[in-house]
């Protein structure tokens, strides 16, 4: 059994993380680190797990982490993940960073969209980035990964083969991305509250997101060049998912079926990616609850542009789900072990 | 492997079962009936099982089922129930019916309820009960299960304590209910729109739902004596889940605490029901996607009346979850098997 | 011209009386004062009002709004109302309160429900509880409202003919009522974030909630006795209105024709209360947006029990509504001005 | 008093008309045709309107409209509309139809994406399209209106200031629109079901929506050529709104701050038009229940793209505010009358 640590649990993607750990087969949870829940039980806070995970919160002691973890969870708040992970890593430990800390190739990059230097950047080096379908036999070598971010991973996934088929202009790539409030994550803050959410819909952080910078840096090294695109997220009345839709001219024409095929070829094998039949799309409710990113496509033959639907959990494949397929493949487990639940329809 | 077969797989109830049973380690999936969708995978109905269950829906063929299943799971129409059990009945088949044909000890209860003479009385009298909690050792004595109906569930654990201890004056009971909107099925009519439903709230059927008489048999069993109560069901904004909130005047005084403790002693030892410690009260989010029930009890000493808050998942513990309990009770496997997944908080 | 202060006015309570003011025919927004606010206009709160008032948020200046206004709205926190009023009430002005300060006519009432001495006991003998049904002519007399709560004007409303009329045995009632969360506010605390709420239910303050103390004071006065009740109040994941379900044992029988009846005639000529047709029920959304009360009842001949369904829209007939409604009556106006919009079904 | 016949009336489009004439000063409904509730006050199918609009639902008789109204709303389904509107045309009747049959000023475009061809085309000619802010003085000269539909009028509104000063690349046009459900009307069928929509997201119609013809229509008259453009179509969980996220390729580099004066100059003097400031973006909060469209602008620097987010009402500016703007143009009344109700911002 992997001994696993959660550091930052009593947040959303850290109690995502719990719920699926604790029902893993593979796998027990022995530290619970909340800073604000310090000697409640975990089950105090998040009742749904009364009887099923008791376990106690406590505030962080590196070395007591290190002594009783083979692999640590940290879902931190941006900030604060960078100066615990260094500390974590030399300890010899298995890190799944859920920050935007350890995303990036180039400390250059976050430094330009984070507004500050990157204040580990040998560290950085030691790290992948967790996008599984793209870097798994990385990831395998690496004890540091830096967990995808949910937006990302969403589009992303959309985007790839369509991207490293050189089949599309890369200077017309727009996500349009559409997420649920759990996405937010647990802060007290105005516009989280239901009365400021429920029955409205926004744009926010049009052209600045830093998700961009994360989508920006795997296309590009999927097409070999550098890339640049629209990304636009908006905030949804609903808790669970995302939905991006993207748009790509593409270089020649091609039809619907013909795209869908190059989809199906390019995710062959993979387990938690769904390519649609040609005329069906997928919907939130198809993969919200689960591990499963579901993508259609559809090519506007007028325009020459293709249209591409993909839907994810932004808790689960957007945070905590690819997180634990971060750890099933570092520690040699099953890649899908205790992440094959079928979504929620209802 | 207890071989299963879900008749009206596709409404919302019997889709719950296939997702219940499709992950149970000691059951197998072997036929699923639909009439609206034979010949389609029910991954196409509903794709959030896409590869995750890709079977077949069928029309109905009672020597099929007989050949091939153990058990029978029947979600149908109230109505379309009855005339097909009996049939599945002689062949021998173990049944747990989720409509109410089969919930009651007296056929004149549900004809006056039901507002017609029963058709089955003969096989009515072979059947049981199925609340897991009060007839546990009767169901293993049975092959017909009546499951019972989502609401009564919720209602009877609140109230069984404080009626099978005497405490309370049996003209006082009330149960107000109030029921996500899963309850009322997947029929493509009006009050199920979206629209009308979706920021509002109301009661309905007041003084005379069905559920009524199904509380009222149970509790009058405990009681000793004939109980008549106060049910009124009201439609919420929100999927799953059901809270009741339970009145019943005390007898004598009694504190919050020693109700409580009263609670916790009727429920001991049993794993799906959560009696929460005096001064905290359940709340859907608690118990969604999950079999517990969780209960809380208040007094008001000033007025000398218990107020019991309930909450279960109305398609788990109201419908299909209970209806596994039952499964695992009547094939002798361990009653919680497949059932121990833990509520979606988010 | 009346001319209107509004006091706390980027609250939910007080944004809803700018709304209404705005469109009233008979006033004038002259004074916006927000604590938090200062120097911005108000259509920067709340851009849904750019056009229609951009009038400047200012900091409370008890002088200035004595010249400037004739009426003052005061939407504080429970607390701050009470130190600004007597300056106000000293000022000579019209005041609508509707924090809970002014709303008991013995201030031990207040003290044991608000846990402190109430801090201005003379002030409180000169005002008079604004639920405009019950008090008009009084309310008429006066220039100090203490304007109803939500729970209080929904719950009273519900009960008061069947109380008024001794019909009822009076230690029986209870009024289990369901709210959406403006009835919360605007804090930015954990329990109304988004994800808290939606897709969950649950009962808080059973017996302890200080509302039940202003419909025992109002339904004493009506029985000519000392009444004391349950009062449940629920949250339910929506943003406006109020239903709360009462039970009442009926002293003798009485069909549902009759008990309409005895509705129909106590609110006979009240523009804004409709009592509904026996066999028909209201629904939030019949309210929702709009002053008006609904009422339906039901009496379960088998228990010799009434059961009644009220709705109102907590942030206008159960706050603003009531408030501009209460403006109206002390300031000579057509009672219902401002008031007639019909609700938003959708 | 204008005289006002709805046809269609109790449809979601239609009720919403009722409810903007009933409060209309210078309208009188006199007659509201619905076929499934002939003989039904319209408060008894919309119980939010009891007291304030009673009038009874009658069968069409197009001489009893005829000789009682000066203005037609027709909000029929597609089809019923075209056999209906050539009869109340040659009555001398004002019309303004909400379905698609009367938008467009080439028979061939319809035919193209209704897949029929036009049964009016000599009445088609007549017609004129009814986005105010675009025809108005067109409209002002015509009897027939073709009222645009709700996708169209917050696309048309988004891009018409970048197309019309010839600022962008037009073959680059997307528009990426989320609607509330209301916009798919009152039909109860499967996907509108609550237990469908709730907590889920989707795409539909991609690159197929008929919609995509109204707006191509109206940019290409703007822009002096054949304009093409991505239209994308998504369903999100809330009842009311459409929000367009708007992307198109700038011609040469702009600034946000230069992008928002191009919007304020092209829309100065609109008042149902709101250009947001730079660094400020609407929200569907902002708009819903009124008339007001709101839109917001940002250049991507890094692309050279603008993103353009606009916001109404689907009901109101998208329907029935937009008939009743229309309304006013023909009649010679003021054009805001009756329209300058405060979006609910809760």
């Amino acid at each position: 059994m992997i001994k696993v640590g959660i550091l930052g649990a009593t947040g959303y993607a850290g109690i995502e993380t719990v719920r699926l750990i604790v029902s893993h087969p593979g796998a027990e949870l022995v530290r619970v680190v909340s800073q604000s829940f310090v000697g409640k039980k975990i089950s105090e806070v998040y009742p749904n797990l009364k009887g099923i995970c008791d376990i106690e919160c406590s505030a962080l002691d590196i070395d007591d982490i290190a002594k009783s973890c083979d692999v640590v969870f940290t879902a931190l708040p941006h900030g604060a993940s960078k100066t615990v992970i260094p500390a974590l890593f030399e300890k010899g430990l298995k890190i799944i960073d859920l920050s935007g800390d350890f995303r990036y190739n180039d400390p250059k990059v976050y430094e330009k969209w984070y507004g500050e230097p990157h204040s580990a950047p040998e560290i950085l080096k030691e790290s992948v980035y967790g996008l599984c379908e793209l870097h798994r036999d990385e990831i395998k070598k690496h004890r540091l990964i830096g967990n995808p971010g949910c937006y990302t991973t969403c589009s992303i996934l959309a985007l790839a083969p369509l991207v490293a088929s050189k089949s599309v202009d890369n200077t017309s790539l727009i996500a349009d991305a559409k997420s649920g409030v759990t996405g937010a994550g647990r802060s007290a803050v105005l516009p989280n509250l239901y009365c400021e959410v429920n029955e409205s819909l926004k744009a926010y952080k049009v052209a600045t997101h830093r998700h961009t910078s994360e989508i920006e840096q795997e296309l590009s090294l999927l097409a070999g060049e550098n890339i640049m695109l629209s990304f636009t997220p908006h905030l949804i009345p609903m808790q669970r998912g995302i939905l991006a839709t993207c748009y790509a001219d593409l270089k020649k024409p091609m039809t619907t079926a013909e795209a869908v095929g190059l989809y199906k070829e390019y995710y062959k094998g993979e387990e938690f990616v769904r390519v649609y039949d040609a005329g069906t799309l997928p919907e939130i409710k198809h993969v919200a609850g689960s591990n499963y990113a579901a993508i259609g496509v559809v090519v506007d033959e007028r325009l020459n542009r293709a249209v591409v639907v993909s839907c994810i959990d932004n808790l689960v494949k957007g945070a905590a789900g690819q997180a634990v397929q971060n750890m099933n493949l570092i520690c040699g487990l099953d890649e899908g072990e205790g992440l094959r639940a079928a979504g929620m329809y209802l």
